[in-house]
This record gives structure tokens, C-alpha cells and sequence, in this order.
């Protein structure tokens, strides 16, 4: 499996994601997830990618020919909205799904993928959009901005109660590194190193993103003081009326 | 869909559910999911189900009727031990399943619907059990001493980082309404009110379930701590190097 999100907030987008992919428990590696693309002063965009792995890196190789083509029919370069950014790799993708061998499909076999692109181009307006297996694609809700991909549901909590569009971007990055940590606590499939990349309004260019591994200084910074946090937060929940009734003294010795 | 669980610790049980039903957007319905059986002083069981309400309350029917039979094969007076009584529900499950009319069955509509049993049969251990669609059940680990059905993952982080056997009644009672809380703000389909039922070791017998509506004071008292506590940790997360550098003064004025 794998977990990807980006989130659009006033000042720019995150984008993060997980490394890990598996075909099987006895078929686990480590790949980036994470495609940055663009023409800096101009046009920039970051990919991300979930599902079938052959697929993704087919779309991958496919948007990097285009790019370098001299004259292609359509690419990153060539795009004139975000939209027309989203389906190219939606048309990319459905191409590259039914390229395979009839008898896999006949089977029933699937090479799903699912991308959550984002970027600028020129003084248009940054967009984020998730693009379906099927290479239909939505963008994100003004009210909730952000899309995932991959096992979405462990890290989705936080985001419904940090994320809103007055968010910096620091605090967005933070939060998608909780979501990330949430989600690999509770789901094997799911695994570090994480990336993350932070794009900031009218750059029309991207700094290198940042890689944080569990033995990271900054990673295990933020893990343990979110943890500590949520214990100390926990243990001042109220208390059930009978537990100050018959125990004022102790809630724990029971 | 819906959501239960139930955690075990060192003191008991606790089990917890959400009451929204729903076939479809406009079939949305409340009801309770949590279900108590026994003879106070020699066993106690409570049952949570999910999955296709016409299983459950059939399930749910037929454990009443052999409760008040005679004599009946076997019911939840007569099992021996708890695993005994998962079989039991197991088999009832299935047979319910079974008995739906052949052209559904052949248009593969399911019937499907899952199980968490707990509770105590005279000086045994007190134990819980989730029962699957297919009959078959497991208890829960000594590690992580919890179960959940329906929909499960929202909720899964929380306990992870809360959960271990020398957690109070209490603390797990309260960890279950935060993880029920954190599904209910990221999935419409799991809603209010909440029930949970704490069982006590040794006790053979089953206080009234507490039932919390959203707009219940201890309840709304729990959402407003939790959710200001999170923001709260989350404010006081490790900055990234480049915020102290450039932004001494106030990180959200970027």
C-alpha cells in the first residue's frame, strides 16, 4: 500500500508521502513516491503516486518523454491549466492500464493507479487534483483542501481537525508528518523513509524536498512530543461523574 | 456502515458502539448495535454487531429464543467457555446467512455480518471475541488487548498509542469515545449517539450501557477538551530549522 496527500493551503501546497511499497509481505521496498516536474520561473508540478507499481513508473517515464520530446503532442510543458495538467496523466494512466496482456485482464487483474498532482503554471492559480484509475480527477474542496490517496483513513482525523486554508504552510507540513506517522503506527503497508515537499505561492520552483527516516532528529522530535502531547491531553479528559465520587485521590489505583 | 470495539484490560472490558444504520444515502436510521445476555452472578455477555441489520437482529433473535427455551441444543446458558459461546454466534451467523432466498445469492448480494462477543462465564477469564461473516472468530492480543468492527480504521490510531492492559475502566472507556468521536467528524456513516458498557471482572452482571448524544454535556465536554488539547500539542510541535532562522517573532504571521 501506500499513503500520499497534498495539502493547498492560502500560502502554497504540501505534498508528502510514505515509501514503502509491497507486492506481498515477502516483497517489500523502498521507492519515492514523489515527482517534482516544471521549468522553473515558469511552470512547476509535483506528482504523487498509489497502486500498481509498473504503473506508475509507466506514466513517470512517459510524462519525463513527453517533457523532453521536441515537438510532443501534449506534455507538462504544453498544459495551459492545472485541469489540463490532470488530465494528461489521467489519459496517460488509463493508456498504460490497457496496454497490459489480455489474459491478466481477462483474469480480472487490475493495474490501478491513482496520482494526486499539483503545481502552477505561470500567474494562474496553485491547484491540487486527485486523478482516479479510471483518469477522471477532482480537485480539492475549498473547505477541507487537502487529497489523499493510498490508506487514506488512519491519518485523516488530524487533518479534519488542523487543516483549514489560513494554515501556514509549516504548520500543513507538520501535520501531514502526524498524518504520515498515525498511519504507519497502525498499518504495516505503510512505511518511512516520508518526503515531503513544500511549494510556495509564485515561486514556480520547488527546493529540494525534505526526507525524514525514523532515525531522524527532527522526525523523532516531532513523534515524541506529538505522542507525549496526546498522553498528557488524554489524561485530562474529564472524568465519569462515579470515578471524582468514589476516587478523588487517585483515578489510576483502582 | 458502523463502528464498534471493545477493549480488555486488566480490570475488564469495555465495549462501545456507534448507532447510525444506513442502506444507501436516503436510508439512514438509528439503532443500537450493543446487545447484553446472561444470569447475573453466573455469566455475562455483551454483544456488538455490524454489517447487514436483518443478520444481526436475526442473529440477535435467535439468541433470545434459545435463552428462553427449555432446552434448547445450546445458547448462551449453556456454553462452557467463551470461545464456546463465539462458535455458537459463529454458527447462528452463518445459518442465518445461509437461509436468504437463492437469486440473491446467485446475483452475489451479500448478507454478511461481524461480531465482537465479550464477557465472563463463571470463574473463568473474561474474555472477547470477533466473530466473522464466515463463522470462524479470534480472541484479542495481549499487546493489543482491543477489537473493532465495521468501520474501523479512523479510529484505530488513537488506541494504538493509548491502549495496554493496565489501562483503568475508566481510561478505556474514555479512549473508546475519543476513537468513536474521531471516526464520527471523518465518516458519515458512523453517528451518534454513542453507547458504552463497562464490564467489571468478576462482577457476573451488567450495569445499564451509558448512551451519549452529541449533545450530551460529558460528551461535549470530552469533544471540546480532546479537540483543544490536539491544537494545543500541535502549536507546541518542533519548528522545521528555516521557521526559528526566519520567523523569531510569530510563526503564523508568514
Amino acid at each position: 500500500m501506500t499513503y500520499c496527500l497534498a495539502i493547498k493551503v492560502n500560502d502554497g501546497i504540501v505534498f508528502a508521502s510514505d515509501t514503502r511499497t509491497n507486492a506481498g509481505v515477502d516483497q517489500v521496498s523502498t521507492y519515492s513516491k514523489m515527482y517534482a516536474f516544471g521549468i522553473p520561473g515558469e511552470r512547476s508540478f509535483v506528482m504523487l503516486s498509489a497502486g500498481n507499481l509498473a504503473t506508475t513508473q509507466a506514466v513517470v517515464n512517459l510524462v519525463e518523454r513527453d517533457l523532453a520530446a521536441a515537438d510532443p503532442e501534449r506534455s507538462l510543458k504544453t498544459v495551459d491549466y492545472m485541469f489540463d495538467a490532470a488530465h494528461y496523466i489521467g489519459k496517460l494512466s488509463c493508456g498504460v492500464q490497457a496496454a497490459h496482456c489480455e489474459p491478466a485482464k481477462e483474469e480480472g487483474i487490475k493495474f490501478d493507479a491513482s496520482f494526486i498532482l499539483g503545481g502552477q503554471i505561470g500567474d494562474s492559480a496553485p491547484e491540487i487534483y486527485l486523478v482516479y484509475p479510471e483518469g477522471n480527477y477532482i480537485a480539492a474542496s475549498p473547505t477541507k483542501p487537502y487529497l489523499q490517496i493510498g490508506e487514506t483513513k488512519y491519518g485523516k482525523p488530524i487533518l479534519d481537525r488542523i487543516i483549514a486554508g489560513e494554515t501556514s504552510l509549516e504548520d500543513a507540513a507538520r501535520c501531514a508528518l502526524v498524518s504520515l506517522d498515525s498511519t504507519m503506527r497502525s498499518n504495516l503497508s505503510v512505511g518511512p523513509p516520508v518526503e515531503i515537499a513544500i511549494y510556495r505561492n509564485n515561486s514556480l520552483a520547488l527546493d529540494t524536498p525534505l526526507t525524514f527516516d525514523t532515525d531522524s532528529p527532527f522526525y523523532q522530535a516531532v513523534q515524541r512530543s506529538w505522542n507525549e502531547g496526546l498522553n498528557r491531553v488524554f489524561d485530562d479528559l474529564p472524568r465519569f461523574d462515579w470515578e471524582s465520587a468514589l476516587r478523588p485521590v487517585s483515578r489510576s489505583g483502582e
